[in-house]
């Protein structure tokens, strides 16, 4: 289905070749401020045509809001909005017409609805994500001043060129082949502090110069080469308040991997330690506690990228997503038509030949989105919790003392 | 929330120390011929005590079925099931008042909740599972009979022992630090072939046996350090029909990898060709079409892992799960208490050393809760589009010519 | 929440004085031919401004497809469609910055959102209504279509002035003050036959002349009087398959009478004998079975009203809904500011003085959306259960001999 | 599907013949002392057996709950609970073998899944309210500590005997035909006072002790004549805090009728002045407001039922439903066999003459799950908003003065 989320709800619509994309966003709080530019803002980091790197398909990707605001503040009903689709060129799919392209979705749409459009893949077109973008700025605008949650995401790999883990490395061979270790303090330091800004300093929104500049070559080369490269994509989340994820098939985790494999091209996910974390014994894989400076419980390290049992902690969340190579390569490829024919097919149209910096924002939005409504379900549980008079018959070690309110006494709320 | 599924839906209650943990089931299709020891079979091989390799805390397990069935043929309406908690020592746990287990969920529940059950992570716990797995063997009994389609899961990794690409390779070293290739066409054989009796043939529930037999010494070294160890699970599913997996938000593998991160200490999850298909180029990593020999449309390779833009193409659908070392270890760490005072925890209890040999049954029940939901929502749809009329006013090959009634004609269907 | 259904899902947008109103419509089957003209017929039976009973806003209500279609046949894929406000005339409603209308939604807004639209009680609006009718109107073509489902909405009563029970009487009193007996054979047959072109030939969509003649004289008078009026809406939905409807929460009946309390101004719904069924014996109340030409089982009476046991049993469905007055009067009412201060407030603005005629189309289309979504339910359903072997373990009287195709053999299949 | 609600959410299972019935609740706010007995109370209240009014079917109906707490008090997680089914005699039933019974699911049930149970309508028994009214005894508890909620049902009539409007009048006719009139000040006062010890001092659950007894000569006179008789049942919601509600398809009173007309046997639906309401000016009809001695805004007259736009107002929520007659009579009936062959059944079994003395919990218990998950969801909104600076660009009689914590300062929170 088009719609995600339970009390931040978005349905997305549209698809690469109709009137407009856009989505219908329900459950946003009353009574905040929200302009058309806080959302262009991320819609212009996710539109083509940014870069010799990107697409050259040129959309300028204005939003139109609808609905659900009045002088500038949302009313608490559902924001309608739309971006046109101006730049279409239909027939640059003609080619199509006989071949489902491979790795693409032109055959599952087909076999799935038993027709499909023009443009083959339908709704499994990055175009769709316009209204995706558009709501996790919406979603991002409220926790940013709520709770002060930052949620920045980066390139951390294209092909097998890795971000180093140490900041300061200088990786002499072309290609890195380690993802960056998080118990690196090097890398823990780059999650504290990382900012868009820093991101996109650079094109491909690696935050590693040199790196990114070995980016660039690669991409550039599988561009010349007429192929595609794919490349992973880090996010991290701060400030996020302690108690969200809703056990125990909503665990923090699960919705948040649940959102980044919904975005196209994706392939893998981890979160904190990931796959590497399975090599490492229990003895060095466990978070000790520590009491923060305010009084408050920490952890020593963070393998657990801030969830454990499925329900954050309140250190930094951060997770890792791969993105495979894009299907739609300029190269012919043998394979088979419709029919079974058996044949060569070449891609014409736009495309991108990596799809990773323009990812980035995607993969913001889905994290906002995933926050922002774990937060709204857990922000009930707590309220509902906190009209309770005191429990008297459990043991105070099975009782938390009057902290409750703590996830209102955010720095952000007065902002 | 406890519920999974939209029209297949299963709900899960209880926790490690109370009356019973177990399930409701809504949606079964009405007259499959079920019995408990359907849901036996799998509930006996997730259970704890099987070996020398899993914890000494022993439960039997046993299923009582409360609802939706008659003379061994389910109603169509809910059943209910659920299994006593027998061997319940509720004192193991006392260590806990004082001090949160690193990297359990003893900390995050109380911060969610504001009180806590007296074994700590309250529905973290891995007895939760006993309800998914139940009704994850009954989505298995109705999608065999229906479909034909077989899910199988095993171990491939414990710590740095991987299962080798190449099913005859002798790995000399004791580190294999490398995921199985998808590419190589010894693990993709694997992958059409390996069936539940050649994985249950070892305890560790790897399928190749010398690897087996190293995981074992791995595990049995955990266990005698007091300490614990990951590892990786892989999952195959076969004869899954094409058309499954709702854009844009459901995608299949969206919803596979929620299914999948939402099962206790899991940290990653990837699909086909995963992080590797990063790396590769798209020339390399499409997959052609070819004509299948009964004249429908397969692919040459299957780095897509049997799914393309969200949905299935009929290919096997194959994923890999990474499992955290176990928190709960028995030596001495230095953590803090809830209050913040340093200390030393050292936990008692029964637990597992490596959680992966009795995850595999989990992660099948899980894969089977997916497709079966996906399966329904699917069949409604195919079912209203055949109510339509031929399309008259679309140009051929944007129509599927009269295919829709394929997902019927499955061999499983009479059997 | 402003989505309704679980398969054909409607998310609904927009207030009475922002830039459009509109709809998405999810899970739309595809391959439908549609065409704006589909829906425009529905929305323009629902404007505003069609005759001198209505309200004078005049809004042409022009609906705009922005995607799911391409070359006039559905995707699959979401439906956006929007209608702009384009009479808006903000400052009607200044009157009302220092009053909360008397029943109207003004207040409860303001309390539940802690800000409101400037025209008062915002999504409350009627104008929210034209998203529903449009996706409504997409709904019937299917259902009509797939299964010569017709939906027929009218006019039962205005104020005391009810439709006779007997088509042919004569009612000499002005006020008429019982609804339709739902077991005059007069009744049942103008359910069996009325069509949308004998209800919409007089302006307040009454069947019976003369009943509508006195009902235009009672909604002038209320006009005349700077007053309202209110009344009641009864429907028939004819040709509904057997088997819809949820047990146990989503009864057929429960959903309709959801789907109608949700429609502004409701309140009140009774289905089939309703109210008055209440009152009638057991013996004389059950409808008996008979045989139906076509050797199927019907019922005699239908007091039912085509559900028994929150399911469809393919007898006609009707139902009737009760409006109240509009809340929106011009004459001056005592009542007091938000701030409690007494005072008298005369509502300025275009309001209708009764909105039953223009609530037809409106009921019509949360009828369609009801049993459009009931069906795709139970379609899953039934096509998973085609696929399982014969019971031979239940007596033959409990299983159903091989009749579940019956659904799809219904006469509008191949219309 | 059997599951109602969205954060409160309540899945039932069981039907007359199987091992047990019950309920998990999911969403129970944390830290609430629960017992055993708390539910117990209202189960007895609608267990059959009570008096000679109801059937002689005798279950205990004892609670056992299996989850969700921990010395008397809830954790958050789902509570498990079932009764089991101990009074069974399920060949009462095999009359039914050959015919459906009239206005019964019998058929329906056969129709919908293609089996049935032998006890024939399955789940539309009203055995399974069980679980209902479990869930509804624990959203009650809540509510009534943490709000002062008080919700109340009582009979209204039974056959054409009702209640009369006036609490003193002395009804000499033996067939009083009209509903209480929401105008009476008789009528409203019965609202704001009425107790559950006073519906229950007379088994017809009738607060008027003259009409309760001529229902109970009514009610004989039905069983006496091997027949049945329906009825209406009327509930009030007192201390409801205003802004519940969803817009625009969960309006309260759209959620409310849903979850009214999902018990079995309901016809009809209410809310505030209902039908009634439909025959009145708006200008009598319109609710005025009125400052309430503690500075807040209540109004005059609740016609509107204490919603208006779908949103509570803080006044008082009442509503009517109507049940009809019980289908199952001993009397012998013409009826058609499964086959269509014509016959005569008699039912056999154990059934109330009239279900709505027994009906009064399983109304009270809906309501409750009404208010609890729509309480929760504004909750959240609330919450969300209180994180919010001052809105500075609105006027200010578009923004509620700092009343958002209204909800939390009801006398309640501390009891």
């Amino acid at each position: 289905m088009s719609t995600f989320g339970h009390l931040f709800r978005v349905t997305t619509f549209g698809e690469s070749h109709c009137a407009s994309v856009g989505a219908i966003i329900d459950g946003c709080p009353p009574g905040l401020e929200l302009s058309a530019e806080d959302i262009q803002i991320q819609l212009s980091r996710r539109r083509p045509g940014q870069s010799n790197l990107t697409t050259p398909r040129n959309e300028k990707d204005l939003v139109h809001l609808q609905s659900g605001l009045e002088h500038g503040v949302t009313l608490g009903t559902p924001i309608a909005l739309l971006v046109k689709n101006e730049d279409q060129r239909p027939h640059d799919y003609s080619e199509t017409d006989l071949y489902p392209r491979p790795s693409h979705a032109d055959y599952t749409y087909l076999e799935k609805y038993g027709v499909k459009a023009s443009s083959g893949g339908g709704r499994s077109s990055a175009r769709e994500t316009v209204g995706r973008v558009a709501a996790g700025a919406i979603a991002e605008k409220y926790l940013k001043i709520a709770y002060g949650i930052e949620i920045v995401a980066f390139v951390s790999s294209v092909g097998k060129i890795h971000l180093p883990s140490t900041a300061t490395a200088t990786n002499s061979d072309d290609d890195n082949d380690d993802a960056p270790d998080p118990l690196s303090p090097e890398f823990r330091k780059l999650l504290d502090t990382i900012t868009r800004e820093q991101v996109d300093s650079h094109p491909t929104r690696c935050p590693h110069p040199e790196t990114a500049e070995r980016m660039t070559k690669r991409i550039i080369r599988a561009k010349d080469a007429q192929d595609s490269i794919g490349g992973t994509v880090t996010c991290v989340i701060r400030n996020v308040p302690s108690g969200l994820g809703e056990p125990v098939f909503n665990k923090f985790e699960a919705t948040l991997a649940h959102a980044m494999l919904s975005i196209p091209a994706t392939k893998a996910f981890e979160i904190g330690s990931g796959f590497r974390g399975t090599e490492v014994p229990g003895s060095a894989h466990n978070d000790p506690f520590i009491q923060r400076p305010d009084g408050s419980l920490g952890t020593l390290t963070n393998w657990s990228g801030g969830i454990q049992g499925g329900i954050t902690n309140g250190e930094s969340i951060y997770f890792r997503i791969g993105f495979k190579s894009p299907a739609t390569i300029s190269q012919a490829q043998p394979t088979a038509q419709y029919d079974g024919t058996p044949g060569s097919l070449a891609a014409r149209g736009r495309h991108d030949p990596c799809v990773v910096p323009r990812a980035v924002p995607i993969v913001e939005a889905m994290a906002a989105l995933v926050v922002m409504d774990q937060l709204l379900i857990q922000n009930s549980r707590r309220a509902a919790r906190e009209l309770l008079p005191p429990i008297t018959t459990l043991p105070p070690t099975m009782v938390l003392p009057k902290k409750q309110g703590k996830v209102e006494e955010k720095e952000g709320g007065s902002a």
